[in-house]
């Protein structure tokens, strides 16, 4: 399965594309930041976003998109435009027909860390192990890209695993082993 | 000078487009409110609102776009959406190649009733004046857009007056009769 984690930002947006399976470890395809220019009006540093997404997914082809939720908890001015990022790279994922998920900051921090207080630095080392990268992912705020598609592979194998689970149930043991791929 | 005006709203998107001049009464193009399925996930709901605006300005083809600005002093929920739907009409403003201003709901009030805190009924009855229209404009909760483009329409006169001043005070008055179109 691949996937494209997207930390949404105006100025800054995170974007990492990795590949995963059930079980196995995750690789880097692709890692970068989008960066639209502050001077620039707010309607054309939206386009510039939405253009450079759409251009990853036409490059890179993940099948699923991940997103960080937005919380409103945080200094106004930083969380609108994290909203409208948010709203354009969920718009193109959405226009490319791909299936997009949000996850909280610290549902990303407890998949990848164990813990959903852990910081940045603690982030971006476990990213680095995870996907047996030899130093540490550039640009380096990109790690939280690559940690949202981490926990998305990892979390959609655990609710994959119910979803068969409960279909198994249903069938009388029958579908237990279809989903996976792997019998 | 055809105008569109867009209240954000994820579930309901207020839209309105006018024709005005400075000086001359604004006469009513097209009134509508884009809605979106509650029940629909986020990213189906973005895509939706950006086919149905896109639609919009290939049908009624204004040459300028004023959206309300969002704040982010009111109820948390709410104002996600409608910064994400903010964004995707910027977004499809921008896409078109068409300048975008942003007002606040009080610039808006003040412009069409002499006060920033003039009521929702108050600005209905100044937009159904404004336009002359034989009854309030429907859907009623789509008036908000009119009186965002009347009040594009006319903060844009004085702009272009103050622009054109400046203009004339730089070459000396050789300018002074350029803009505006005429003579």
């Amino acid at each position: 399965m691949r996937v494209l984690g997207v930390d949404p930002g105006l100025t800054r947006c995170g974007v990492g594309v990795i590949e995963g399976r059930p079980g196995r470890p995750c690789t880097l395809v692709a890692v970068d930041v989008v960066r639209t220019d502050p001077q620039a009006d707010l309607p054309a540093r939206l386009l510039h976003l939405d253009r450079e997404l759409t251009a990853l997914i036409a490059a890179h082809r993940p099948e699923q998109v991940a997103v960080e939720r937005v919380f409103s908890q945080h200094n106004v001015r930083t969380v609108m435009g994290t909203a409208q990022a948010g709203a354009v790279a969920m718009l193109v994922a959405a226009r490319a027909g791909l299936p997009v998920r949000t996850y909280t900051p610290s549902e990303v921090k407890a998949a990848v860390t164990g813990s959903g207080q852990a910081d940045k630095a603690q982030i971006t080392a476990m990213v680095t192990r995870l996907l047996r990268l030899p130093e540490r992912p550039r640009p380096a705020d990109a790690a939280d890209a690559l940690a949202l598609a981490i926990c998305h592979v990892w979390r959609g194998t655990v609710q994959n695993r119910l979803a068969a689970a409960a279909a198994a149930a249903r069938t009388g043991g029958a579908a237990a082993r279809a989903p996976g791929g792997q019998r």
